[in-house]
C-alpha cells in the first residue's frame, strides 16, 4: 500500500505526530496529514467541516472578515496539518466519503460510505486540497475538498439515509451533550429540577428533551433574548423559558429561581461558570459542555461561593452517543423545528 | 462603623467589585480592599500568603528572579485589590488575625482570632502594605503585612493550636483535594483502584491517605522522580510507587499497568489531561484538582481517546474539607513526614 518504511502504528495516532515528540495528536502542534493510511487507519474524503462554535466565534472577531476568516483557516490547517483553533483550543467535525481503509482497521467502514468523524478536528491529520475557494468564510459550515485520517481507536458514524446530511452533521457534531445530559438525569434519580442554560441552541435544544425523556421534573431553559424564547416555547421543549444574560450570575440566578438539580452549560461564549453554579442546589451537578469554558473559573468560582456541587466537563464521548442523538432528532419535532431555523437564518 | 453612605452588601461580595459593574469578585477585574468591614464583613489583619503553586511557577518562569517576582505579585495586588495571576487564573490563599467583624457576619469569628481563608485569593479583597518587603520572591509562602476581607459567604477556619501554622497554613491550602477524593471513591463502592499522579505533592499525599481511607483497594502514587518515589516509599502511603513524567500520556499509562477507577490529578504543571485519561478505565472517574488543567484538552482528549470516563473539576470545596485534612495530617505521620520534608527541602 506504501512504499515507505514504517514503524508500528498507534490506535490513537500517535505515528502521525510530527512535532513535540512523544505526546498525542490533541496535544501536538504539527500532524501529518499524508492522506495514505497505515494498515488500521481510514482515509476519508472531506466534503465539509463543522466548526465549533467556540471557534468560529473567537475566529470571527478577531478576524472580522470573511474573507480574513478564510484566510486564518486555511493558515491554520497548513500550518498544523489539523484545524485547532489556538484561541480555544477546539476544533469542530467533517463530514466525507471513506475513501480507503487500511485492512486492520477495526472501524468497520469501506470506500463510499458516507460518515462523519465523532472525534475532533483537533486531533484529525486533514488536508485541505481547494483552498477554501468555496466558502465565503460568514458560517461555521465550512464545504471544503481534501483529505483526512481515522485511526483505530477514532469514532466515526455512518450518515443515516432518512435525514438531510446538513441536519445530521449538525447532530452529530453535538451528540455527546445530550447522551451524557441523559445519563447525569437518570443518575440523580426521582424527578430532578434541570436547567439548559442555552437551550435554544442545538446542544441545548437536544439536551432539553434527552433531560425530559430521563425522568426531570422542573424543566427550565434559559435564552438571551425574547425572540430566541418564543423560538423555544413555540418549540414546546421546556416546562419554563427565561431571558437572561448567561455571563450575568445574579441574572441567571434570579431568572431561574429555585436552584436546580442539575445544569447543562451549552453556551459558546465565555464566563457562564458563575452563572450556571449559582443556579444549582447544594448536592447538584453542572454539566460544561461549552468549550469556552475556563477550568480556573469553574473551580475556583464554586469554591468562592461555598458552592457544594459537582463540576462535569462535558466528556464528548459517551457509548451510543451519535445514535441517542439521531434518535432525538427523528422524535422531536420541536427540536427539528429550531436546528430548521438556525440554518433558514443563515442562509 | 463608617461615615460612607452605603447600599445593601451582597454575601458574595459584589459591593466591592469595582469593574466591570455587575460581576462576582472571581471574575472582577478590580476590587476594592478598603479595610472597613460592611455589616457583614469580617477584616483580617494578614501575615502570610500562599500562592497557589501554578501561579507561583508560572510568576517565576515568567519574571525569572525573586526580586522580579516580587515586584509582579505586588503589582498585581496594588492594580487589581486581589491576588489573582493573570496567566494561570489562579490565586492562593492567607493566613492572619481578626481585625473586625461587622454585627452580621455569619463567619462566628471574633477579633483576635488567627485564621486561614478558604476561598481563594483571586475574588478577596486585599491591600498589602509593606511592600513585601521582608519576602524574597522565592517561596509561595509570602510574609506580608496588610489587610483582606471575608464576605458573609465566605469561608475560613481558625487555626489549630496543635500544629504549626505553616503546616496548617499548608494543609489548608489544599484540603478540597482529600475530602472529594474520599467521596469519590466512597461513591464509586467496592474497593476501586485509585491512582493519584504527584502523589509526593500536598495535595497528592493527603488524597493517597484519604482514598485509602475510603476503601481503595489498588493505590498507586505516580511521582515524576526515582527520589520523590523513594521519600513516598518511606512515607509508606501508597501500596505501589511508580515514576514517570505526567506530561507523556503513553509513559503514564505504561507506568500506571491495568487502568485504575479513579485517577487524582494533583500535578501542578499543563499537559496531564491525556494521562489522566489513558490511566483510566472506561466507567472510571478523573479528578482534576490542578489549577494548570486545560478544560479544552481534558474534554477533547476524552473525546479523542473515546474513553467513556467521568471527568471531574476539583471544586475546592467539600462541606468540612478543613477539619477533614487537618485530622488527616494528624493522624498520618507518612503525610507529615513529607510536607515537613518539603519545609526542610526548601529552607
Amino acid at each position: 500500500m506504501t512504499d515507505l518504511v514504517r514503524g508500528v502504528s498507534s490506535p490513537y495516532g500517535r505515528h502521525r505526530v510530527l512535532e513535540p515528540a512523544g505526546v498525542l495528536p490533541q496535544q501536538a502542534w504539527r500532524l501529518d496529514p499524508d492522506p495514505r493510511p497505515w494498515p488500521d487507519e481510514v482515509v476519508v474524503g472531506v466534503e465539509r467541516l463543522n466548526l465549533d462554535a467556540a471557534s468560529f466565534r473567537q475566529l470571527r472577531s478577531e478576524h472580522g472578515s470573511g474573507d480574513a476568516v478564510r484566510r486564518a483557516v486555511l493558515e491554520i490547517v497548513t500550518e498544523r496539518g489539523k484545524m485547532q483553533n489556538p484561541v480555544t483550543g477546539s476544533g469542530g467535525m467533517l463530514l466525507g466519503t471513506v475513501r480507503a481503509a487500511g485492512p486492520e482497521s477495526p472501524l468497520g467502514l469501506r470506500p463510499g460510505d458516507r460518515v462523519a468523524s465523532l472525534v475532533s478536528l483537533t486531533l484529525t491529520p486533514l488536508r485541505i486540497d481547494d483552498g477554501l475557494a468555496s466558502w465565503d468564510g460568514t458560517s461555521e459550515q465550512v464545504p471544503c475538498r481534501g483529505t483526512a485520517v481515522l485511526f483505530g481507536r477514532s469514532i466515526a458514524a455512518v450518515l443515516p439515509d432518512d435525514l438531510p446530511d446538513a441536519l445530521s452533521l449538525a447532530v452529530l457534531d453535538v451528540c455527546g451533550a445530550p447522551a451524557l445530559t441523559d445519563r447525569v438525569v437518570r443518575e440523580h434519580g426521582g424527578s430532578p429540577a434541570v436547567c439548559v442554560l442555552g437551550g435554544g441552541g442545538k446542544s441545548g435544544s437536544l439536551s432539553l428533551v434527552a433531560a425530559r425523556r430521563a425522568g426531570a421534573g422542573r424543566l427550565v431553559a434559559l435564552v438571551p433574548t425574547e425572540a430566541e424564547a418564543a423560538l423555544v416555547r413555540r418549540a414546546g421543549i421546556a416546562g419554563e423559558v427565561v431571558v437572561a444574560d448567561a455571563r450575568d450570575p445574579v441574572a441567571v440566578a434570579e431568572a431561574v429561581g429555585a436552584p436546580v438539580d442539575v445544569t447543562v452549560v451549552c453556551v459558546d461564549v465565555p464566563g457562564c461558570e458563575h452563572g450556571a453554579i449559582l443556579a444549582t442546589a447544594d448536592g447538584g451537578t453542572v454539566v460544561f459542555f461549552s468549550m469556552a469554558t475556563s477550568f480556573s473559573a469553574a473551580a475556583l468560582g464554586a469554591e468562592g461561593l461555598a458552592a457544594d456541587v459537582r463540576l462535569l466537563i462535558g466528556n464528548g464521548y459517551v457509548p451510543g452517543h451519535a445514535s441517542f442523538a439521531l434518535d432525538l432528532m427523528r422524535a422531536e419535532a420541536g427540536v427539528r423545528e429550531l436546528f430548521e431555523a438556525r440554518e433558514t437564518a443563515r442562509s
